[in-house]
């Protein structure tokens, strides 16, 4: 389908915003008035800067308060619409909002009100103007689109519709399963905005928490399954009102937005059965199989000694050099990482590479979803492997069998490395996104991957809250974690903090595990004596078992699915190194001890500091 | 009373906690479990470095989850407790705070949780210790204050009492009135909090946005009123879950907090009556009368001569030079303008001189209120002016009968200036803040000055949201606005941009002063012909009267109390000068209008950078 976007959704002014709207890839926009109002250019310059741009003036909005009021108001707000027609026509615009009346309305009579909006659309006939009305969630009187849509068959003019948007149908907690009944033709626009639920009021929700669709909690495939079931055809706009947007580069939040609308429609068609023609509405994206083993994965970092002997002591086994390049492979069971050099400084997972069943799909996937490619030279006889930039500037690369080869670049022996009786394993990634960056990489990692979010957590640090995301495989191969981090990290110097990131190694003998790749030079981090005074006091465990823990640095926690038990190694530049064991089904992260890490890892930066003077 | 903070509203590690909150002057501090927990410190640590810092550990909490259970689980929840008391022994500590069940309780019987608390405070009794219980606002089956009094009565036991919250009776809209009769004695502990009215969940609500006393909308004061009548006599504590503080400074963050711990005590005292001995409990802070005037202001500047003509051009005139400083002074009507170099670069409001009865009782205020003196140097024949700096560095000076004469040193006539027929006066000045200060200079000056708070409004600019808060004196003399600056305030090419402030003058008879102002050189900031449109669409106005406002630059709005005439000068480095003309008894600013300001300065910058290439 067509898409747009309102330019509310923004920063910058109204030419920054449309400029970056075409960049993205938007076929539309609508022309929020108060980016008109406020902007230097002529109605016939706006115009004729989309006609350069390729882009089409969907919708102008919003003009409010119109219909519920008393005769002597109504004449006087018909004046104020003419005037908008007037201007509509000198944009080129054919079609306007009316959004339901939150302010003035005094009438709650539906035959007055059904009246006075065939009265606005017959004046909107005189100027080929269409007018389409929207239910507020907080409208006085009218606040479900199913009134909405009742005023306007009442109404019954043919330059009358309504424009449905799924913000105010479900933050209602309103049930949109009504929307096919509605005739395609009398959709006159529809709105896609998602939101997180936090409970809040209508108005200050609305205004300030809506997110891209895919990155709250609304069934927004729901929604868009219904709108096509319809046999809505389009445009799909994007309408979000969001703080952090309005700060956010307007290119990235364009991007980012265009992406929601490809997911949602995809989402769309997996709901659709293949015979229903309507189907064909939806813009595809290419389709790939679950993903669900990460293949390797590749640390840049400027302490490559320092990389290699912790990988060492946990147990990896260095491969090689590669052949051309001074990259290094390390492999321990079915683990691989790739060390490369940073010269900009700072250690941190640079790439992930998927196994997947036929990498041009999963290249051709993410590139629908707006990610632009990577492209790392090869020279003829080496394996290139195709892959992408995610919205953080993390790498995305694609295995698939015909490129399964590539650790031979480093020597290493296929048939070897398969047969390796190592039973370490991936158990998750954390990766460090800034707040700008987070609903992004959230959104683009789960829909590129076909991944699922868990719910949402706050974990405290000395510098402030991160919050943190799961992403899972379907079948928990894959378990990917954002953390945003927080506004501002800098040590008690005011010096900017890398905020670390993480890889988790799952093992089945901690204690053992631990034990060696402390001998064998493993740098654990500390952890409080007072850690472990709580913990007994949680737990009632014995003191034998805590001292044994409390000498390894292992943490702990217990639920109905069992128990978790993990350490952590200093940090390296921007990255440590995780090792957990799962005991039973226990399928969580041990909540509480992220905190005591971070507060752990700030103390001991703060040491590292006072040492290195 | 006696003051104390929790270390969870806090950033940073325990120990930087409490160095601040010794600093900030603070008597005792709560002690947050996890922030022991994830500390290095042993409790014999923490215990020395709080006697060092003379503060006293006042509370350990929380203790989750204790009552209202099975009695298999109650019996582990006792010996989790005894763990607490034992640790507690350790910091030297003897108060714990239970707040009520809101995650495992199972048991609804008041006589079964009576009975548990009772139980409870036999084990604090055996070690010395006592336990505060509070009503959590979303406890399971216990959740307002009256419920937790009702059943500390039922256990009666000495070792167990309540602890108020201010957050957990406001967020319900509960009846604070009935604390008077809750004895003195059983109040172990209380526990302030304030929020702005989100209309959000509890939980997220209590989590995320409590702000200090005076920062919110809930009536702190009444509540604090009702403690004292109560004859409750400390510690007053602060509790705040903020996702800013934790971000923020912590000393910063600390010292904000005793200053609303001075405010609320202030206030308290204001409406218990002289006679009553309870208020000798409140700490008092210097009274003093009303302000209502405004009696100078220091611009400081890196373009002297640029500021000159502007003020020149509005009608002021130049009175002289310090005659010892190179600084200028202007005057027009009752407004007065010093001109400072600013070495540092930029043009913003450095200084605000307020007219007051007594400058010592002003001074002394300040202070009691944390604001450290401003040390001005000055020759013996010269006027001191005494006065501090606000938190967000502004400088506010207090000028009274006896150094009202201070013009004299610039050479003025102060006979001839008392004479002036020019009829423009101060209508309000507009001070920008980061977000880090924000809350900390509304509190301070509301409080120092006595203003009162209207309602906070939100702005769109092209760069994100602006927050705005008014604060008004009794008489409205004085009109002090902070505006909260979004995050990130660059222009195009990523470059910092000052965030401008401004001083708005207002006079009678805008259109002639404007005209005459152009003519004497004045720089208008360019409004966009689209506003002139919607303006004229939204108002009816007639032709000429638009483009007559046009051609002056003059934005308008109209309500039920007047009309408002304004303009805006060019920005010069961070400060501009607006011009208003209030018609009726018009007491706003022109909504809407301050957001076609932000964008028409955005453009102007942006050109500014095109031309100075």
């Amino acid at each position: 389908m067509k898409t747009s976007i309102a330019t509310v959704c923004l920063s910058g002014t109204l030419e920054e915003k449309m400029q970056a709207c075409a960049a993205a890839g938007f076929d539309g926009i609508e022309i929020f008035e108060s980016d008109l109002v406020v902007s230097p250019s002529s109605p016939a310059e706006i115009r004729a800067l989309a006609d350069r741009l390729g882009l089409t003036l969907d919708l102008y909005q919003p003009f409010r308060d119109l219909e519920g009021v008393s005769d002597e108001l109504f004449a006087k707000n018909l004046q104020r619409l003419e005037a908008k027609f007037q201007l509509m026509q000198e944009l080129g615009m054919d079609l306007i909002l009316v959004p339901s009346n939150a302010g003035t309305a005094t009438v709650s009579d539906d035959t007055i009100i059904a009246d006075q909006l065939r009265q606005a659309a017959q004046l909107a006939q005189r100027y080929d103007m269409r007018i389409a009305y929207e239910a507020l969630a907080w409208g006085r009187y009218v606040n479900t689109y199913w009134h909405s849509w009742q005023l306007v068959q009442a109404a019954d003019h043919p330059n009358l519709g309504v424009c449905l948007d799924s913000f105010h149908i479900f933050s209602r907690a309103d049930d949109p399963s009504r929307i096919p009944e509605i005739p395609a033709e009398k959709i006159y626009f529809v709105q896609l905005a998602d939101a997180q639920d936090l409970g809040m009021d209508l108005l200050p929700w609305s205004r300030h928490h809506r997110v891209f669709p895919g990155e709250g909690s609304f069934d927004m495939v729901e929604f868009m399954t219904y709108l096509t079931e319809a046999g809505y055809t389009g445009p799909l706009s994007l309408e979000i009102f969001n703080d952090v947007f309005r700060e956010t580069d307007t290119n990235i939040t364009a991007a980012d937005g265009l992406r929601s609308l490809r997911w949602i429609q995809q989402g769309a068609r997996g709901r659709i059965t293949p015979d229903n023609p309507v189907r064909e509405h939806l813009t595809a994206m290419p389709k790939i199989e679950p993903v669900e083993v990460i293949d390797h994965l590749e640390i840049s970092t400027d302490s490559p000694d320092e990389c290699g002997a912790l990988l060492g002591a946990l147990g990896f086994k260095f491969i090689g050099q590669h052949r051309r390049k001074s990259v290094q492979l390390f492999v321990a069971g079915g683990v691989k990482v790739v060390l490369s050099p940073n010269v900009r400084g700072g250690t941190y997972i640079s790439s992930v590479a998927l196994q997947v069943t036929d990498s041009n799909d999963a290249l051709a996937r993410a590139r629908a979803l707006g990610a632009p490619v990577v492209s790392r030279p090869v020279t003829a006889d080496e394996v290139r492997l195709p892959g992408v930039y995610g919205p953080g500037g993390m790498q995305l690369f694609f295995v698939d069998a015909t490129s399964a080869g590539w650790p031979i670049e480093f020597g290493a022996d296929l048939d070897q490395l398969a047969a390796s009786t190592n039973t370490i394993r991936l158990d998750h990634l954390n990766v460090p996104e800034a707040r700008d960056h987070f609903g992004a990489s959230v959104l683009f990692t789960l829909a590129t991957l076909r991944l699922t979010a868990l719910e949402g957590q706050d974990v405290a640090s000395p510098r402030g809250l991160v919050h943190s995301q799961v992403l899972e495989s379907p079948e928990g191969g894959i378990r990917w974690i954002f953390n945003q981090v927080p506004r501002i990290y800098t040590n008690r110097s005011g010096e900017p903090v890398r905020y670390p990131g993480h890889i988790a190694l799952a093992v089945s003998d901690l204690e053992q595990r631990a034990a060696t790749a402390i001998d064998a030079g493993l740098a654990v981090l500390p952890i409080p004596t007072n850690y472990y005074v709580d913990l007994q006091a949680r737990f009632g465990l014995d003191d034998e078992t805590v001292e044994r823990w409390q000498s390894l640095g292992i943490l702990y926690d217990r639920n109905a699915d069992g128990e978790f038990l993990h350490l952590y190694s200093e940090t390296i530049g921007g990255l440590f190194i995780e090792l957990v064991q799962r005991v039973g089904s226990y399928r969580d992260y041990g909540p509480g001890n992220a905190a005591v890490r971070l507060a752990a890892q700030e103390q001991h930066e703060q040491q590292d500091r006072v040492f290195s003077r």
